[in-house]
């Protein structure tokens, strides 16, 4: 197969772990006979830097004319704490979404045997779970109008949904849980928000087409407490784009470490995939950031274009990894070495 | 000391649990020579039940005559799934709130030695937790306009806030914080909303009059993760009022049961305490469900009025029943019979 890929690395250690990910597409590409032709792109504080602009126009070009996208990670310290920016990193990644129509990001959060023990929950708390996450990317709060008052004493973000964005993720959704175990979770605050029931009237009508799938109702508020209290009660969670940001980077304690979960945002016509992690400015430079976040995000690109067997070649590698304790500072057992974010990301490379 | 306070029990297991911290009351005033006299008010499933509001003109009243209120929890599962309802009971709360000047929700979140081993999370994490969580709640995406759009394809909520909303809260927060460790981390999300930029800004103007506070900022996705991670590293969290609904439900599993965790709302004029958990429709009735929170906010509401000796016999005789295993089915130990609902609420009484 010949896959055109957009590669945006990003800032802080996005450069880093992306180009792990791509040491481990390029030992696929040999071994499977494949061709993976990637075209860099630049997108956060470093194209603001270059350009004024977190998305430049030619990022948007390369990404449309892309098959995929492999995104590393974007954001820095200065932009946030200074209200007063006018651009900050990242716009460039909603502006992204949008132009791309990226509607629903997908987060599978699983317990991996090894690295339980990092986890701050019990074991018995969090072994077996398997959860994915359906979080909306195109609506709510993010996209709609924001403005803050010309005397800059107040200060508003409209949040909004139609039944169409609704409607598109959740059929994705539905269709997942047929897969596994026929179980989605709908978290709003329907008791509260009006398009939160709106949520709720328009899947409720959706799942009568999916009679087999089992339909629940949680608020966030109590879906907040329910994922750390009792992981194992959830298999698909389907969610508007606030309150999925929020749920899916909590449910990543459950897998033992934020490092090591990826995540891909579908649209009608293209895909990109990215690690959950976000620019860790401290690490920046160190090669000591963990890589095997954006090497899954690899493996979720290849199984998106029916790669499968591809996908678990990186897998196994990743698993290889874990098991002899080639791993990076932040999941190393105790009295174990660790291993630099390359050397990770050679071995992985090097055992596919 | 002589005071009015206006009960109101609200649904499910909310009159059970107000019944218990009644008791309390009623035995402190006996041994401290006060004088408490209730007025009991309706709000919530059962206020629409019997007049159509769920927040009769009669309860607004009685709790703007009463020197404080004393809440147990409202909510009925069948509003909840019925998107086309009018009224529902969880807007005689916000309407409350509103009528009240109801501005802050403070929530004490520790970590109790007893209960530890309830906790989902590892003793190590818990373990010297101490943490205290302002949420605003007079504004944000509660208050303002939200619509269904007439053809039914569409709705939005508008989110928004003022200087002088933050500000009043934040000044509250940052007293707190000069109390305790010195430290108040805003939560929000400012790389997305204007109203979080304008949260950030105006907290940090305010952050100069006290220069012995130490003020960070987290985006809320990655504080629903540290809340769990490590939350040993917060002291005073300061947030705007859906965030803080989300954040202060998730931090209860450090406690070990949400079931022990209490709330005050504070306004200009009055106080509104109440037990964090909800209404816990299947325990209704049945004399099972723990009224430790209920008698908690019960304490909070004499520390409010300055009774420190009398809140902390209350305390004193809550520890006490969990040191004897006298607790409800949901936090006994292994091996260890339940008590009833009354019978703990009874046993801390006559202890007091
Ligand atoms: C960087 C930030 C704006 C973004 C979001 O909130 O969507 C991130 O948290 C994510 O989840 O991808
Ligand atoms: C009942 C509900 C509307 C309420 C809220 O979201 O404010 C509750 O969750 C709370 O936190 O007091």
């Amino acid at each position: 197969m010949k896959l055109t890929i957009a590669v945006i690395p990003g800032d802080g250690i996005g450069p880093e772990v992306t180009a792990q990910a791509k040491k481990a597409l390029d030992a696929v590409a040999e071994v499977y006979d494949h061709i993976f032709l990637y075209k860099e792109a630049q997108m956060g504080a470093c194209a603001i830097e270059a350009t004024g602009n977190p998305l430049p126009d030619k990022t948007i070009e390369i990404c449309k004319k892309a098959d995929a996208i492999l995104f590393g990670a974007i954001g820095e310290l200065k932009y946030d704490n200074d209200p007063s920016a006018k651009v900050w990193p990242e716009q460039g990644l909603f502006q992204l979404r949008k132009e791309l129509g990226l509607f629903c990001n997908i987060r599978p959060v699983k317990a991996y045997e090894k690295l339980i023990k990092n986890s701050p929950l019990k074991r018995e708390v969090i072994e077996g779970t398997d959860i994915v996450i359906y979080r909306e990317l195109s609506g709510g709060i993010y996209f709609d109008t924001k403005e803050l008052s010309e005397d800059g004493l107040s200060a508003f973000d409209v949040c909004s949904y139609t039944v169409d964005q609704i409607s598109r993720v959740t059929h994705l959704a539905f269709k997942a849980a047929q897969k596994r175990k026929k179980k989605v979770t709908l978290v709003d605050k329907a008791n509260v928000l009006e398009t939160s029931r709106l949520w709720r009237k328009t899947v409720t009508e959706i799942a009568k087409e999916y009679a087999n799938v089992k339909l629940d109702f949680m608020f966030v508020d109590n879906a907040a407490l329910q994922i750390v209290l009792n992981p194992k009660q959830f298999d698909v969670i389907l969610t508007e784009n606030l309150f999925g940001d929020i749920i899916s980077d909590e449910a990543s304690v459950i897998c033992g470490s934020i490092g090591l979960l990826a995540s891909s945002s579908v649209g009608e016509k293209t895909a990109m995939f990215e690690p959950i992690h976000g620019t860790y400015p401290q690490a920046k430079g160190k090669d000591i950031a963990n890589p095997l976040g954006s090497i899954l995000s690899a493996a979720m690109l290849l199984e998106h274009f029916g790669l499968q067997e591809e996908a678990d070649a990186i897998k196994r590698a990743l698993e290889k990894s874990l098991t002899l304790g080639i791993t990076t500072e932040d999941i190393k057992g105790k009295n174990q070495y660790s291993a630099s974010t390359s050397k990770v990301g050679g071995f992985i490379a090097d055992y596919i």
